[in-house]
């Protein structure tokens, strides 16, 4: 494949959103090689984040239309540019949407996954090589969106945004480790870090929730509590392990309250996984007192304000937040799919729909209605 | 001397304060023979700290006098009560305010240090066996405070409240060590961490600053900042390897920016040790994302909000909060006491004072003026 379109333009399907809230259009785009430290990859499956319907829809940001969307998908290299070493074509790969330069000091820390160069930015829609678009459209430039773009048959990404994996995995399954799974999972083992036995609290149980909560199945954890204020939730949340449920609908008293009864003082760990301020809040007051962590993860509104008690502080409570679930998406992905392929980490839970990328549309409906958890788009049907 | 006292009321001098606000009468008490799982300490050395001054003037809560205050000491153990077994007459101990029973779901933590049966409690000025007060003038009960009562020549204690330490240890010196000093310093050394080379802003630089900033020297961190709104203090701060001084008066943008500017985006350490509210916030927003942690120690007003907005934990920030810098008192104490016989610690600078014990009003005076770190207050005097 690569010896015979490498260097040349593509001209493949793409699904184009070329208004705010308007049904995406499968459209013929000219895709252009990739530049120098950029990488085009052909998309084989891509699935559905709350985060492209959001700016999709584009109620709180600035419009960036006509756009490819996309970012949650797996698939193969099939050509790289100019100085591009780590990957050859052939590769399989995970496209993410925050990126691992490995040169600046975030990159050096071994803490931090925020990386000053490829760190999220969802209001530029071009390349950082030449601010331009690889996109095009009977010469119109269609924008990129978080430097993914993979409701599209073949994109291109910095090098620094794709993490190089096992050959050997059905990228029909891994793909949904580009973005929300990873993003629970890596809550809750590499950030709040339950130990063995301890009280895990789940806030919401979304794909990112229930990936936090099967993190805490993974380390181990005797008791999950899942809290969510829509009870349908709670079906499909008993697959994840999760042991109890809380609506906090159903109580008189504030949420933390009821989990610190439930818990003789309050949990080991929560995790909040709803962007709601309110979730935020109770997450972090109802851990107990001398030990207790607390790990945000939601997106919360921009005139949101976080608001405790600071006594709840000094009592010996950690709160912290943390994105893309401190995983470093090139050094760490690759050992998240060996999870998965060790059996240790169950992705198949996840995937609760599947269709053809001319059928993008309906993976948009089930979110919207709150339908299942993950959808995944055939790129070749 | 325990041959001859044990079992029998002791007739000794002590400082009781017989009203809010009014200087301290030394008295002849009567203190009562320890009972079950307490023991009856001769106190050599103790100091003054601002919790003494603040329950003396009472201005917050509500008055319990006449009381004996006092809780930064060190003394030798006269008697024990019945079922004590870890101590004995003559050993050297440092009583403290809050205590280790180690038996409760805390003291089993390896995290925690917040004892349910002996964690401090400021309106109890009762001995937990009987509920009533070891110390009496003429038949008329004196209270107790936080469990210590260390302005008295002799003082009863709950045996989880008193830490062991090396006898060759000098107790004019290390008596600072059951209190405030030992809050800082943990602060930094067991909650904030820093690395070598590190970046650490202090915010407050009394004694429990000065204590975090010794921390963060021992810690080897390269850059020490010290945030004050009194300049005063920075003099003394030079002493304790603090390097730079950032005073938020100066400037007219918020001091955590003044500080992301000084460290290129932010410390990677910060401890508040003020008691300000606002000071907990800027400690909070001025360290790194990424990897950024900041630790509160100062005690906040009841009702005081600490607010942010949740981006700023989203971005990989951590704060937490301690309680005594997280040192179990009889397990951890005694390692503190050898940093300082090894010299890696150093107690002197904190001393700026003596004086005897029947002038121990004018170790309040000291503090009232906001003149010195610590008084150290001679009992055989
Ligand atoms: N930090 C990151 O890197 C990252 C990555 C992906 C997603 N996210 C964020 O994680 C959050 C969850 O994502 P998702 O896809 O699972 O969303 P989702 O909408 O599928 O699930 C959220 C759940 O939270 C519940 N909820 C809302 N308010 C609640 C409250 N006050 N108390 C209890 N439950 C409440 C909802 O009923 C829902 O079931 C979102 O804010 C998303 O933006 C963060
Ligand atoms: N958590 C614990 O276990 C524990 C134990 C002892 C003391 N403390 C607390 O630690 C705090 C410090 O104790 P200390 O004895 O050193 O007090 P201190 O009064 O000697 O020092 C506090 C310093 O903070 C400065 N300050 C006040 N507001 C400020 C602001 N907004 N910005 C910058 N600086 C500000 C003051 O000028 C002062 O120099 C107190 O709140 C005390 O109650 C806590
Ligand atoms: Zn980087
Ligand atoms: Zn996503
Ligand atoms: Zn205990
Ligand atoms: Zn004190």
């Amino acid at each position: 494949m690569s010896s015979t379109t490498a260097g040349q333009v593509i001209r493949c399907k793409a699904a184009v959103a070329w208004e705010a809230g308007k049904p995406l259009v499968i459209e013929e785009v000219e895709v252009a090689p990739p530049q120098a430290m950029e990488v085009r990859l052909k998309i084989l499956f891509t699935s559905l984040c709350h985060t492209d319907v959001y700016f999709w829809e584009a109620k709180g940001q600035t419009p960036l239309f006509p756009r490819i969307f996309g970012h949650e998908a797996g698939g193969i290299v099939e050509s790289v540019g100019e100085g591009v070493t780590d990957l050859k074509p052939g590769d399989h790969v995970l496209p993410v949407f925050t990126g691992e330069c490995k040169e600046c000091r975030h990159c050096k820390s071994e803490e931090s996954n925020m990386c000053d160069l490829l760190r999220i930015n969802t209001d530029r829609g071009v390349m950082l090589n030449d601010g331009k678009s690889r996109f095009s459209i009977n010469g119109q430039p269609i924008y990129h969106f978080v430097g993914t773009s993979t409701f599209s048959e073949y994109t291109v990404l910095h090098v620094g945004s794709v993490a190089k994996i096992n050959p050997a995995a059905p990228l029909d399954k891994v793909c949904v480790l580009s973005c929300g799974i990873s993003t629970g999972l890596g809550a809750t083992l590499n950030v709040a870090k339950p130990k063995k036995g301890s009280t895990v609290a789940v806030f919401g149980l979304g794909a990112v929730g229930l990936a936090a909560a099967e993190g805490a199945r993974i380390a181990g954890a005797s008791r999950i509590i899942g809290v969510d204020l829509n009870a349908k939730r709670f079906d499909e949340a008993i697959k994840f392990g999760v042991t109890e449920f809380v609506n906090p609908k159903d109580h008189d008293k504030p949420v933390h309250e009821v989990l610190a009864e439930m818990t003789n003082g309050g949990v080991d760990r929560s995790i909040e996984c709803t962007g709601s301020i309110n979730a935020m809040i109770s997450a972090f007051e109802c851990v107990h007192d001398g030990w207790g962590v607390a790990v945000l993860v939601g997106v919360p509104n921009k005139d949101d304000a976080f608001k405790t008690h600071p006594m709840n502080l000094l009592n010996e409570r950690t709160i912290k937040g943390t994105f893309f679930g401190n995983y470093k998406p090139r050094s760490d992905l690759p050992s998240v799919v060996e999870k998965y392929m060790n059996k240790e980490l169950e992705l198949e839970k996840f995937i609760t729909h599947e269709v053809s990328f001319s059928e993008i549309n309906k993976a948009f409906e089930y979110m919207l209605r709150g339908e299942g958890l993950r959808c995944i788009i055939r790129m070749d049907a």
